[in-house]
């Protein structure tokens, strides 16, 4: 394993991460905050992350193993520095709150442990939901598009932190791919701040929102969340733009360059949008005779359903208070989540229906052992390897899964809490049922079952398997 | 498809049925019961089956496809008309109740919509305790041990059958094994009465207990279950013997003829000991403040956890009382369930090892994609083949599972009656979590509901393939 590489590479990412910070500075220089506790975190990782990358190593290579353990390693160690400013502001007091609140931020979850968010700094605040709009499209692929570097065998890099089972390079040079992804992304974020800005409200939280929305978050500076605003106008904004950012990033290369075959031939988003349809449907029926009026229903359904299978996890409604069937699909879009390659978490829509193909394939090779069946998928023949890696990753999630709802059950909560809440992580989400449902928090989990639901948001933002190398022993082992 | 043979086999089983019914009625004789609920039943199943046998087929191949409607038209068909001695008697006065509850007995699960058992017929309580026995080592399976037929390709049959991702012959006629497996299977069942007879049970107590250990269904004629008769000695006994009657077949047979060497290469035997040993020893622990003694901690654990993993469901307390951890724990083990080849349900050991074990692999693979890595199972490569079949089926359960949530979230029970009373049935275990737990039922239950569950024990004990086909209109479109 090349160490001093992937020392290098983070250290420079350190100094990355210092230098966002010069933006929740300037806000509490305008909102007449002191932004000490973001000068003291710079100050930290710039002094670490220069000793981290003093020499330029003269083997750059970087293979899988490598490209696995640098972003395992980035996430984490981006996480424990990134929590330093809401201890040192004294906004979240405890280390291993803050800690879970900067990781949910980063992974773009949007759990909390606040109780009540509306009391904190601006500056603090900013630095929560900016962290989300970081992590959306990924850190290092920020990196990868900001700094000039080699460009040899980044797209390891690249295909460790972008999910979805396979990922293809848009252009031939990877630092050209992640600076059209990050061109749309800014593109599209920024027309929602504009779009929220028309509807009422006030810069500052428009672009909160918009952050929390185009990372697929769901932090708040409300308590209420979305909900505080009460406007249809921004509900329908926010669900539309949550849907948007939970589309593959390629898609809208691929309408930049005028290749509309290229949108048309894709499964996943039929797939996609044909979930959110039906779900929103049934939910709009089973609360109906909560609401009264079909389009009072409707609205509370479709945000609800963008916001949970995108994995942002905004709220305009209770859902806490729903029937029992909408709360089921709730949670079952959970696990489904967003398309591969967009902002959002979960299983992914593609990995869901290729999984479906594959056992639907299976099924007719027990009816007809002697036909050969090839599967199809985005109009291409699957690669096997392809299934074989879905198949892994979901046996590797539901065993993480398991895991977790067992050490969790340690604490005093309820089942409901502790599956869902573990749910709601591992997808990225953020509210759950029960205990830290949409009104509710984390606050009440003990440190460990904390720490247990970071490790799942970022196992589940970085699709598990770079944590899993990082954490296992034979990656250091061997040469 | 051969419909003519499909029909001729099925009559043949409805005879089948109507012959078992002699020892209830034989039952209902010495208690002076009135036989006429199982006579007449008997008639309608002669005459069905008269009608659907009655020629010969001439052609009589059976491939996959009829394997797996005959199995799956076989035991819908044995339920609908298992049931009428409850309805006939007025046991049970509601038909879908009927069903549910021998749905529930030939499947092995022993959910019961009674909610006092101990008022029934002790000629309609056998029958009720007999259909574990006979579903358990499998209906075809008798028939193919008990009636002389062709060989030729009744294997198909049996495989759609015997649970676990493979299934072998023992020796080289399908008849013999049938013999074979039967044989071992009465032999543990008769050993069983009798050490049962010493605790001090009646033989009318010891022969339900033992059918219902043997098929690991789990229906009792005590609404305390196992825990009426407050035997330590008996306590250890029926949970010895779960545990052996969750052991694959197969290692009896390499028993029986000398072969130890069969049986140490068995890596999914040490799989479910060191499973059983595992849960029990946290189990003990956590239950240890309930109980005081350590003593009384692991006899409850012990039995409970070996109850619950070969999917039987006894109880000799009420698990719904323990801390959570200990209910998470015994809900994981209805999911794993016992090993494949033995009478008891779930996902089965040997698939989840070898779920395991291919995630393991495949991460290597991430490792060094061109390393060439072979996975083995039981000392032996395993064909690919089994892995495709192995993460269908895993697909199509989760799947099944999490429709039949949604569809049961439509009654008004809480999320985790829902959730582990599909858990239950799925897995053919029996009693839940909330109200049908150890000392509930499922008689809250909608008739929606109750057929939906009853779908799913029948899934689970056929493993899902032979339902699928039967209700998929593939199977009819092609010859």
């Amino acid at each position: 394993m090349n160490g001093r590489m992937i020392l290098y590479t983070i250290g420079v990412l350190l100094k990355v991460e210092a230098a966002l910070m010069l933006l929740p500075v300037t806000v509490c220089l305008i909102y007449g905050e002191k932004p000490w506790c973001f000068l003291i975190t710079m100050a930290v990782l710039v002094l670490a992350g220069q000793i981290m990358s003093f020499r330029r190593p003269v083997n750059k290579s970087i293979y899988p193993t490598e490209g696995f353990v640098i972003v395992g390693l980035s996430w984490i160690l981006l996480s424990l520095f990134g929590a330093l400013p809401f201890v040192l502001s004294g906004d979240i007091p405890r280390y291993v709150d803050a800690f879970f609140e900067t990781v949910s931020g980063f992974t773009t979850t949007g759990a909390s442990i606040l109780t009540d968010v509306e009391v904190l700094g601006r500056g603090v605040l900013f630095w929560r939901s900016f962290i989300h709009w970081v992590g959306g499209m990924g850190v290092l692929v920020f990196v990868l598009a900001v700094l000039p570097r080699s460009d040899a065998q980044m797209m390891y890099v690249m295909r460790a932190e972008v999910p979805g089972p396979s990922c293809g390079k848009l252009v031939a040079r990877v630092r050209h791919t992640a600076l059209i992804l990050y061109g749309i992304y800014l593109v599209m974020t920024v027309v929602l701040i504009v779009l929220l800005l028309f509807g009422g409200m006030s810069l500052y939280d428009s672009m909160i929102h918009a952050f929390g929305t185009a990372g697929t978050g769901g932090f708040s500076v409300r308590n209420l969340s979305v909900g505080y605003y009460d406007s249809v106008y921004i509900d329908y904004v926010i669900a539309v733009f949550m849907l948007l950012f939970g589309i593959n990033f390629n898609l809208y290369f691929y309408l930049l360059i005028g290749d509309l075959a290229g949108i048309r031939k894709s499964e996943e988003l039929r797939w996609y949008l044909g979930i959110v349809a039906v779900a929103t449907a049934i939910v709009t029926i089973d609360i109906l005779p909560q609401y009264g009026s079909p389009l009072t229903s409707l609205r509370y359904a479709f945000f609800q359903v963008a916001s949970i299978i995108t994995t942002t996890g905004y709220a305009t409604a209770d859902y806490g208070l729903w029937p029992n069937l909408s709360q089921a699909i709730l949670v079952l879009l959970m696990f489904i989540g967003a398309m591969a390659g967009s902002t959002g978490g979960g299983i992914k829509v593609s990995r869901v229906a290729l999984l479906v193909k594959d056992a639907l394939r299976e099924t007719r090779i027990m009816r007809s052992p002697r036909e050969v069946r090839v599967m199809k998928f985005e109009g291409k023949v699957v690669d096997k390897s392809i299934i074989s890696g879905v198949h892994a990753f979901f046996t590797a999630y539901i065993l993480l899964f398991v895991a977790s709802v067992v050490l969790l059950s340690l604490d005093g909560h309820d089942h409901v809490s502790n599956f869902t809440a573990v749910a709601s992580c591992v997808n990225n989400v953020g509210p759950a049922l029960g205990v830290c449902g949409p009104v509710g928090n984390y606050s009440t989990f003990s440190d460990l079952s904390k720490l247990v639901l970071s490790f799942d948001m970022l196992a589940g933002r970085l699709e598990i398997f770079p944590l899993l190398m990082l954490f296992s022993p034979r990656t250091y082992l061997r040469k």
